[in-house]
């Protein structure tokens, strides 16, 4: 499903495409995350706007709320929340172990109350390829253990000989149950030491999924260990798949990220720090509620092209964020989404070019000096 | 600034145009409510995309919060809410009697404390009318006393002659004012004593406004002495202004008041409604939230072509609001409006064929019984 079309001549970045039933994907990207079927605070048709390629959803979330059975009814996850590009869905697994209640863990799967409801479930790894293939999922991820940070050597590894049988487990039922051009990928844990890492690597790498994806990371640790783990890692994984670093991250991090050669990204903070009055800009951080925008008449980021930046000003977004008015938190999280995506817009006409280096380098002297 | 185009044969339904600064307006015509500079949960692209031809924002509001200076410095509300159709502002005059605190009311004008900060505040009837000046209205309400419901015939009185004291003096003030083709609008006060009612049109009427306005109804009172009242006024108005019931209204009720001869509407409810889970249809309110619609993979209205109707089912909008989703209340918010303005472009295409007594038996016919 990936194609690598270019390799940047000096840095491990590269350009590529993945190819879904709902159509193409041009890599590097980023995919607004819509948890329970929709990108907070933008419409479907803004978020095509803004340029997105690709919604992130979350099974765990569906599976408890609508339900399957109420998006099978609506013939899959796209026709009911109305959205025709690709879906990646995570497996909720991280959700399971950060929201639900008194889960308890073998190797069979893993039994929890919902956060919602309290009502009491019991997953396998089956059961979880089986919730994302009816929710017609473009790209599934199988049910792994997400370590936390810090953790001991022994827990991480620990879940991390459980997510490769989890993951072994899930590929074999996948190769008899996929539908179509449904992809799995394999997702490699083992927290922040090296040699869990590379040992999960090899076992994934060999089990053949369609995409690897990188997890555990951005979980607490220091942007060191992030960078060494996902260099160690991405190092070793095969030119011929896509890589995914799962939540990550702020612009820096994609950033150093795709240096390493990932090409697939996911974040929930351009909406959560929108919805809190926090806009991205090439010139970093902005917090709305300053007094100093109070009579700023220009835009959020006078680089943007996007519809906030086009049409309002810092003063009135301000303005609303005090009058408590929705559609501050809309603007700002339209805004921050197309800034994302329009990073990634620039980071592969970069690598076309072989300058993601210098581009790397401009961007985040500019990001980190606003 | 008013013409009137065509008269209904079988009722007082009239077909106009109201021409400002900012573009012409076809009457009877409903006016989205922006009270802070902001249609609730909907951007000025998709109210513009719903077909709005005018927003009504709110002088006491956008005086206390921003503050005439930040508009000003913006280059005016249109600019500073980045809207170029027409805007009509109310005074605020109703906010002030609803929401300050501690107000005192003399001939001379009104003293109130901000319900934001609890600030002291003084205005006169000429400052109400240089706010909206400042903001740049194309339709400019002057300070009025509203009277609410029950309400003593000597209240009522006392707040109509005051009504008509403080619109002599806006009048004249405006005459100096005025730049461009701001229009300055007259009310009618008189709460539901109708000899007090024809005592003040006479009044304002011979003041010579733009437009005149019934204020002061749909204030608690039922549904027939709304009638009854907009019945009674609209009998005296001279033919070549627009006529505003200020407030009003659901959709029965700005039908009723349509067949009786007025030209324009505003209302809170399809945004407040719309964020509580309640959708306009043809067939009646419809409460998203009900069991009934869990599985109900139909749209909102079948016989509406809004964004929301074309692309999203009762199944996944009820989802939206049980995992208080923003997307929900804002596709139920721009749905709602949607309704308005189109079963006002079906008003205005039935007066033009002289069949606005039909349509209206046959859309309450079907809202009533939906």
């Amino acid at each position: 499903m990936y194609k690598l079309i270019h390799k940047d001549k000096n840095s491990a970045a590269r350009l590529g495409r993945l190819t879904t039933a709902h159509g193409q994907i041009d890599t590097p990207v980023f995919m607004p995350v819509g948890t329970h079927g929709t990108v907070k605070g933008i419409t479907p048709k803004e978020l095509d706007d803004c340029g997105a390629q690709i919604m992130l959803s979350n099974a765990y979330h569906l599976f408890l709320r609508p339900g399957l059975d109420i998006i099978k009814k609506a013939g899959g996850l796209h026709k009911f929340i109305s959205w025709d590009k690709p879906i990646l869905t995570d497996s909720g697994g991280y959700q399971i172990f950060s929201l639900a209640l008194l889960r308890k863990l073998t190797d069979k799967g893993v039994e929890f109350q919902s956060h919602i409801d309290g009502k009491k479930h019991f997953l396998t790894p089956d059961d979880v390829l089986d919730i994302q293939l009816t929710l017609g999922s473009d790209i599934i991820m199988p049910l792994d253990e997400c370590a936390h940070y810090p953790c001991s050597r022994d827990h991480a590894e620990v879940a991390m000989k459980r997510t490769i049988a989890w993951a072994k487990q899930a590929r074999k039922s996948f190769e008899h149950k996929k539908t179509g051009k449904q992809a799995l990928f394999g997702i490699i844990q083992g927290a922040t030491y090296d040699d869990l890492r590379q040992e999960c690597a090899k076992e994934i790498i060999d089990m053949d999924f369609d995409g690897l994806a990188i997890g555990g990371v951005s979980v607490g640790e220091p942007s060191d260990l992030i960078y060494n783990t996902i260099e160690s890692v991405a190092k070793i994984l095969p030119e011929e798949k896509a890589r995914y670093v799962m939540g990550v991250g702020y612009p820096p991090d994609i950033l150093e990220a795709v240096e390493r050669g990932v090409d697939m990204f996911d974040c929930v903070a351009p909406t959560r720090l929108g919805r809190n009055g926090t806009a991205f800009t090439s010139k970093g951080k902005l917090i709305i509620r300053n007094a100093c925008f109070q009579e700023d008449f220009g835009p959020l980021d006078a680089s943007c092209t996007c519809y906030t930046c086009k049409n309002f000003t810092r003063a009135y977004l301000r303005h609303l964020f005090y009058a408590e008015e929705m559609l501050g938190l809309i603007l700002l999280s339209a805004h921050n989404i197309y800034f994302f995506l329009d990073m990634m817009r620039n980071v592969r006409k970069a690598i076309t070019e072989d300058k993601f280096v210098p581009f790397k380098k401009d961007f985040l002297e500019i990001y980190n000096k606003g």
